[in-house]
């Protein structure tokens, strides 16, 4: 037996921007190029990847993050991330606990997948192994514009009243198998939102349901569409904003709530737990910390009597994987997963064919690491996107107000 | 590269028994003889260990469980775990989930050890990389006679008030360089107890000490000491029993109070933390699942904003190690941890000069796997005394009877 060698030799951090239709939401509306950033990682004799958000790696802290990580052992996760920790603390002092969590996330990721490649072993078997083969994930669905602004109607049609979030539920569920559905709410008016609920419920009878308004709503409106939803939904998820509204619904309601905005950060749960905000934590590794940091997470849902899910934002192939061998790893795991992978797929920098949502659910890849290849081309062809389009920041409201110039994503709107 | 072969090919169980002194506690005193139990596991072409409690691995489970777990992989430790599960649930539905997880526990850490055989790498860098090169321990004092009832006086010699704990104090400092001292206590009268945590730190000054009556105090004496002992203490451990008790202590002292008792499974968590019942919980991956589980249960804590650190049963040199990785890989382990490790380790089972404690910590062992070598013959020797003692089970109550046969361990005792 020889000993791997399995120290960094590089990391590459790519920003990218690639095609979004416009969904709305609370915020406002998607614009037409979303963002994400790709670390390249080499080390040993292999190369690996990870995805996290668009603003995992600031330009300006990414030549002392990569100088901080070289040299260190992909297998030591806690280690690269005490290093990430440093270099932001000195550069970035505005940031808190969880925007650096944000920055690690991609890294540890490629370090997971650098492991599993260089043992030549699935990521999940690195987690402690997969508890199922195959992930569910929901329909993720949204009320639209036929298309943007300044562009051609897209493919998916527009949705902005109960039949057209029908269609695009039939859809979705003829393209993907999808067998239950997350409705974004919080962009039009809750009549609406419900309607669409219900008009879900009699097309698709006996499919799990559940609706997203991101905080929009008043204590008195959550009230309301927790009566007119009562026994329609698995759960509701973030009705009103903070742990203190969440706990009076939820106290008030007997209605489970889920969440992705109440609790995002350690310091969250034990007020959380204390006042039973929460029922679901949806969980997301890009800004927990990465795969194993979320499956503590999990673990701590567990303990804690909370049910664990995942939330997502637009993404990519790598990070489907990635979120793909973690649920597998979750013994509690008690919903379909969140994913937005149907919306930007055709920009999807994974190589055709290689990650797939069939039936509703993805099959946790097999192949070493991730278990995923990557399109080298299409890396390239995203990440002049981003240099050539100067898009920086996400800005749903400034689009929004492209349209309507009165918006405002002040909450709660109803 | 070749791909590593890694499924489990044969499990062998070893129940041993080895020489312990007379310490006392709250339940009695230590009888002659201490269990333990080995688990030997080959996986590929590596021979990895690991330890668990004396109950670990009941006789007539053993044989179903070696079928369980035979060509699992040893990476897909929440695999093994599953089916060890299934197996227990089948032919011992009396034990609870914690009892399982006492089983799991000594299979997980010789998964873990092979894991780190075949990859050659020390256990700590698969539980996410050493924090730290050394673990703190802590010198764990014991009232105790001079021997045992039929035998001749000990080495350490008697200690029943606050002079011999002294002593005593004063040797394991000596031998072993300890920078902090636990008292273990409900065994004497409260006072003597106190005094004797009064000579201490005269004797030491600066000197972290702890004292842990197990649950030996009404509430009355529990507020007493925590009066008489104001300032002195780094942690008041378990003086009442219950989550309801430690809360009302907590309350009316402020004292932080740590626990191995009120929370020993994940059942108990969500309610301690709603009573904010425990300031620092004291894991034991022996009865926790093992170390990731541990691991995991650090992340509970950190979330919840409970201190970490460790309890310990009598044991031998391969939990000294387990124990060490698992320490060195959590961020938030906030004090030094315990160890029966010098009363036993005449008899330890880890080729000489294997791990050592050394200026009151243990460097974490950078071999691979657990990083320990194991006496063979010592372990042989250990499993005759086990088969010819007829030793079974721990009495510590019914040991004092022989002595004071009106002695019962009913607690609160004092
Ligand atoms: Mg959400
Ligand atoms: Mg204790």
């Amino acid at each position: 037996m020889t000993i791997i060698d399995s120290r960094i030799t590089d990391l590459q951090v790519y920003p990218l921007a690639f095609s979004d239709p416009p969904l709305l939401n609370a915020a406002g509306v998607h614009e037409p190029l979303a963002l994400r950033t790709l670390v390249r990682l080499q080390a040993g004799d292999v190369v690996a990847w990870g995805e996290g958000r668009g603003d995992a790696l600031p330009a300006d802290v990414v030549p002392a993050l990569c100088e901080a990580v070289l040299g260190l052992d992909v297998f030591a996760t806690s280690r690269i991330e005490a290093a990430v920790d440093t270099v932001l603390r000195r550069l970035r002092p505005d940031l808190g606990a969880q925007a650096r969590l944000v920055t690690f996330a991609p890294i540890e990721v490629a370090a997971l997948d650098a492991q599993g490649k260089l043992l030549e072993r699935p990521v999940s078997e690195l987690l402690g192994g997969a508890l199922r083969d195959r992930v569910d994930y929901s329909a993720y669905l949204f009320f639209k514009w036929a298309g943007h602004l300044d562009g051609e109607p897209d493919e998916w049609g527009e949705a902005m009243d109960p039949d057209g979030i029908v269609a695009q539920a039939k859809l979705l569920v003829d393209r993907y198998g999808f067998r239950s559905f997350k409705l974004k709410a919080g962009a039009l008016h809750p009549d609406i939102e419900v309607e669409s609920l219900r008009a879900l419920a009699e097309a698709f009878p006996g499919m799990p349901l559940r609706i997203d308004p991101n905080g929009a709503w008043t204590h008195q409106t959550a009230l309301e569409v927790a009566h007119r939803t009562d026994g329609l939904l698995e759960y509701l998820e973030d009705p009103v904003l903070g742990i203190d509204g969440m706990s009076r619904i939820h106290a008030e309601t007997g209605v489970p709530l889920a969440t992705n905005m109440c609790v995002v950060e350690t310091a969250h749960l034990r007020p959380a737990v204390r006042a039973d905000a929460v029922q679901v934590l949806l969980s997301d590794h890009h800004y927990w910390g990465g795969l194993r940091r979320t499956k503590e997470l999990a673990a701590i849902c567990e303990a804690m009597d909370i049910g664990v899910s995942m939330h997502s934002n637009s993404h990519l192939g790598i990070s489907l994987a990635a979120m793909t061998h973690v649920a597998a790893a979750i013994p509690n795991l008690s919903h379909a997963c969140d994913t937005h992978f149907p919306w930007n797929r055709a920009d999807d920098v994974v190589t055709e064919g290689g990650i797939e949502i069939v039936d509703g659910a993805v099959t946790v890849p097999t192949g070493p690491g991730l278990g995923v290849e990557v399109n080298l081309d299409r890396v390239a062809e995203l990440h002049e996107r981003y240099v050539e389009s100067g898009h920086r920041t996400r800005d749903d409201g400034g689009y929004m107000r492209r349209w309507d110039p009165t918006f405002t994503d002040a909450r709660p709107r109803y």
